[in-house]
């Protein structure tokens, strides 16, 4: 895709600025390691999609809100992987952070990318001259309530640990979350109001909940790059577990079509719509589309 | 101390914006267990305090200031309370987070605190008028250049995690970095340059750190309400093991001197030295200041 060397070199930039000389090494080390190479990416891409598809009046700002928001991605599987949560040995085709530095590390490396996340953010401001600053604001504001309490994807990991789970909550703050951010700062970066744009990032969030549920059940480990069969291991609630797989296939197809319904009317409009549904193409898993 | 009230209520607003009847119950009850009873509230107090001795013309910018610094040093309590770190059992009189909830919990809720510090910097600049979101961004800027890497209190937790250690570079983010946050930060909310006041932010910073070794490896755990001789059993570098305890009482004088002479020129200077100097004395353990 065109944008991956704009978000390569936004994340490029954004990790140069949590190393020094003065820094401890290995969790100097840890940073980039947990952000390169990195996965699909899809999250800064919808972002900066967005953006364009808006107008892209401030470029410098809209790659420190992709940077900004894969930071806090990145930071989520740092620590979703540690022992206490998900114990992964691999992530992305790799030992975790955990396992190739240490956990001291691991818990301290999310910290400081979820930290560098809003830095970013605020440095980004006093670069891209006027207006960037209430702007910025917006886009720190935006991040944090998809990140943190009570709406983002640390209460979604947070409802794993209730006996009595709001299924509904649990899933919009799980995965929509980063997904609502990526459509809504797009928008803020550009300028753009960010309510119309809170739709289609739901939907899509809600697609790859889907997409992953039908993953994790039915494809091999060295397919994923991580372990399968997790949900059923942890008891994780999943749309393959509440519809079957079949089911879970009619309601993807579903979601997208309404996510492309949902997209609202600006001059990229169509270009989104191609961009859903290409996405729509990948998220189906290869033996699932073979099967009809 | 009279800025109690003001501390108190601005971190109580702080923590109800992360709560809301949609968030995972038990890590919305982490949250404030984290936060309330408070300790000293040293950082806030100071950043206020510098607030008000340039005129604090901008209240809701200060009290945000001074909540976002003290619910990132409760964040670094409650991560530096892990199995993975200290290990720790009691905290401010009471159960560790990961002891009175869980381990997954503990991770959350300083995940969770760390990125409401940055919402209530970015929700009070909405709030503050003119000029407030310039100075805002410049209050993101700097409590991220005092969090995370390389010079933040991250950066200090990792050269933990180091064979060899640069000592000056691991007290400075260890302990200094939420000291000079504070004194900059207030600053900052007040509209006044922040460089001037870095020096007595570091020092102030240097003797918690000295008075921190001296209480760690004099008093009893009763007294301090967690667990004494941590430092020696973890093999941390402490003031104490490299001057002698009657060597580390007179490195805290001289540095304390050194703040009080650090003061920058304001309409509160004296009374800034006052409460360098009671913080002195509140420092010194009893049992020193009765041997001399």
């Amino acid at each position: 895709m065109a944008l991956d060397g704009r978000i390569e070199a936004a994340m490029t930039a954004a990790i140069q600025l949590a190393q020094s000389g003065a820094a401890p090494p290995r969790l100097g080390a840890a940073l980039p390691y947990a952000v390169f190479p990195g996965g699909a990416r899809i999250r800064p891409t919808i972002l900066m999609s967005v953006a364009l598809a808006c107008g892209d009046d401030s470029p410098r700002l809209t790659d420190a809100a992709a940077a900004a928001l894969e930071l806090i991605h990145c930071a989520s599987l740092v620590h979703d992987d540690l022992p206490a949560f998900d114990n992964a040995d691999i992530r992305r085709g790799k030992a975790t952070v955990h396992r190739a530095f240490d956990e001291p590390l691991a818990v301290l490396a999310g910290d400081s990318l979820i930290v560098l996340a809003f830095e970013v953010l605020a440095r980004a401001a006093a670069e891209a001259g006027t207006g960037a600053p209430e702007r910025a604001l917006r886009l720190v504001s935006h991040l944090a309530m998809r990140t943190g309490m009570p709406f983002g994807i640390c209460a979604g990991q947070g409802w794993e640990s209730e006996g009595q789970v709001n299924l509904g909550a649990y899933h919009r703050a799980k995965t929509g979350a980063l997904f609502m951010a990526a459509t809504q700062m797009g928008a803020i970066a550009a300028g753009q109001d960010a309510e119309p744009w809170e739709e289609l990032g739901a939907r899509i969030g809600e697609a790859f909940q889907v997409a992953d549920d039908l993953k994790d059940a039915l494809m091999a480990p060295e397919d994923m790059g991580k372990p399968a069969g997790q949900d059923q291991m942890h008891g994780r609630p999943s749309a393959v577990a509440e519809l079957g797989v079949a089911g879970a296939v009619e309601h993807l197809k579903a979601i997208l079509g309404g996510a492309i319904a949902s997209i609202p009317s600006c001059r990229g409009e169509a270009m989104l719509a191609r961009m859903v549904r290409a996405y729509a193409e990948k998220m189906t898993p290869a033996r699932l589309t073979a099967k009809g």
